[in-house]
């Protein structure tokens, strides 16, 4: 569908000051429900080669950052060692022309050797007690920073 | 959520022969479902600063290509003219695990001057009479033949 008609285009770089960084959110208060339901996001990376590569993924906002769970030996994982500038896309199901992007980078990546983050996900989007795919010693926990918001 | 368990990954790059580039779709008989049911498919583009964009688009699947329907003054237009190669990622809302990604290239680009193909999308997504957000001049058809496909 086409998406022209933006309600909004935010191009709000972050400040240099962490204080400003950290009360200065991107997300409007109009979208915020697509941030705390759980919802699946669509994470675009880009590849080694230059084009772009899209996952759906389980994510957590915390009113600062997206965190995503991950497996360290993930294809997605590389691309963002690599180049650390990602998209984050989480559309209304109930409402077909709503969603919100937010463009910004993976500031942190922590290590997850207990799966304690995965578990938290798997908790919030009804799987409580699955075991992560690519098993527990590998998992991180991906954090990004918004940088800009689209939505309509 | 983690996807790591692929299923399968097929790394078909399309044969010089073009029968052969049509006969062979990278597309698994068993998730066809999700490029015919009407579906929000994910479109990956790189901006021209190397970044991902990830948008929420309407699609029809001919069994070769999968077909959006665009305005040429958007900036994911922009992004496919200036690098062609585009991921478009397909989640089955009923089974959270379940998804497609397809990576390939945009290979045509024709314009739809009286927004035919935007009318037969709006129909396909039961949203029959819609008006193109971007008024009908600017409607053009983009052409993605699918190169590899990666699914869960």
């Amino acid at each position: 569908m086409e998406r022209e008609n933006l309600r909004g285009i935010d191009a709000m770089p972050v400040g240099a000051n962490p204080f400003r960084r950290h009360a200065r959110c991107v997300v409007p208060e109009s979208h915020l429900d697509l941030l705390t339901r759980p919802l699946l996001a669509h994470l675009g990376t880009v590849r080694p080669d230059g084009s772009p590569q899209v996952n759906p993924m389980w994510f957590l906002w915390d009113g600062a950052y997206v965190r995503f769970t991950h497996a360290s030996t993930a294809q997605k994982y590389r691309n963002v060692q690599a180049d650390p500038r990602v998209s984050v896309c989480i559309d209304d199901p109930g409402q077909q022309a709503r969603f919100i992007e937010l463009r910004g980078r993976v500031e942190r990546v922590e290590p997850d050797p207990d799966a304690a983050f995965f578990a938290e996900l798997a908790k919030r989007y009804s799987m409580e007690g699955v075991s992560p795919p690519s098993g527990v010693s590998v998992r991180v926990v991906m954090w990004v920073r918004p940088e800009t918001a689209v939505y309509l």
